[in-house]
């Protein structure tokens, strides 16, 4: 099965289309965590078992991990081997480099991290990009459009009437040979994701920028899912990780994903 | 002292604009090597000890330890603390993401890794590599036109009558407000070079793409260096890592390293 038809699958059945991105910021951790001896650990594994049940993909962004060194990386290790396998893993690096690099990091985040997918830069262009879609059961994202302000220094300059975001879709619907390429679409942009959308039917679109960044739930649900209401993951990280600062944080960030999935069951049913 | 200014003294003072790319391919190991216990770091080590005294700087590419996990990021933390500190470091990460991840990145690679500089991807903006040269010690070199046959997918996409890359070369000269931004152009592109060099007369650019991939020696010298001839950065890895396979690799890169200066020395003499 390809990766785009298992993420479609798991959707249905997990009835889910959110993502958690699993990023613990050891300053914001609650503080019983916080002095525990492997405290991203603790904390992912408790957020996971509050949670598993309710999302269809969870996503570390590797920084997050590489900032603690060797026990980051343990750390990384332990959280992806309590993740269930009808969960998807997406591996937020990032990554883009030359073809033999590349490879290098395909084969770190997939074979020896063992994720089922992993977002990408274009800017290197097809080369790089290559090892990432090699085996069409893992799955890559490639960054079109973000949410970050930076977006609009080179991700919209116009060239041939189209800005480059627009361009590096068009490049990944050709790249979706073997039925797992994707994109990144920040859910501050509303408007550009509809028009993505519509370019791109078939495409997963992992839409971060909900909550802290101040993305719209309900442009990312109307215009980000497919005809069918799959294929847009809707990515949280600290506005469920940090739903409670307390004692009680699972059970908060089990509220908050609850909360969350209600809601875009109901914008979904407007579609 | 900035980054920059500090490159042009260690510039100066060792003779070399030489870079080695420490991209150790287990493929390629010298068999001894390979059979030790830890292959990455004694053959990094040896490379080092023949070499230290002909280069200005060292460049390891992360994929190539990350792709070990845990056992490749030792191997890199000892890799490093065995390089003198007059050689400039280069972590060769590519790294771009929002503001709050890009600032653990750079913390990652500053001040646990100890990287004197980095690479960095541009695609995400401004606020994506603002953590990056926050520090005028620590160097940004922003990755503009590369030396892979997919440079041409984005690149070269013509917008506001320029290329992608130049928009970037522009954009890293307003952001080297703190003399510590420098540029990535493949030796693959000698024109273009020339062009970047004249739109950033001091700016560094590293090299990479001599060797193996094609790339032109005396066009990397001719039309990198500034007009004191110094802040061209020229990078090779293959060439001189595996110049031998067997138990004289270590002899065998030094001569290698050795020849490529006397050719660097010879070509810039005549700019």
């Amino acid at each position: 099965m390809t990766f785009n038809t298992r993420l479609g699958t798991i959707q249905r059945k997990s009835r889910s289309l959110l993502c958690i991105g699993l990023d613990p910021d050891t300053r914001k951790l609650p503080a019983p965590v916080r002095r525990s001896r492997n405290p991203l650990y603790e904390f992912n594994a408790a957020i996971i078992e509050a949670t598993h049940d309710l999302v269809c993909a969870y996503k570390p962004n590797l920084a997050f991990y590489e900032a603690h060194g060797i026990r980051g990386w343990e750390a990384l290790r332990s959280t992806l081997a309590c993740i269930p396998r009808n969960v998807l893993t997406i591996g937020d690096a990032k990554r883009g480099d030359i073809g033999n690099t590349a490879t290098l990091y395909a084969k770190a985040l997939f074979r020896d991290m063992g994720f089922d997918a992993c977002t990408v830069n274009p800017y290197m262009g097809e080369d790089s990009l290559a090892p990432f879609i090699a085996d069409p059961r893992k799955g890559a994202f490639v960054v079109a459009l973000t949410s970050n302000g930076g977006a609009k220094d080179f991700q919209y300059l116009r060239a041939r009437g189209k800005p480059l975001y627009e361009h590096v879709v068009r490049r990944a619907l050709r790249w979706n040979t073997r039925g797992n390429c994707g994109l990144v679409v920040g859910a501050t942009h509303p408007q550009e994701l509809k028009q993505v959308r519509a370019i791109a039917p078939g495409l997963p679109i992992l839409i971060p920028g909900i909550g802290a960044q101040g993305g719209d739930l309900r442009a990312a649900v109307r215009f980000g899912c497919a005809r069918d209401g799959t294929l847009a993951i809707i990515n949280v990280s600290r506005s469920v990780l940090y739903a409670s600062a307390g004692r009680d944080f699972a059970r908060a960030a089990r509220s908050a994903a609850l909360a969350l999935n209600k809601e875009i069951d109901r914008l979904r049913e407007v579609l």
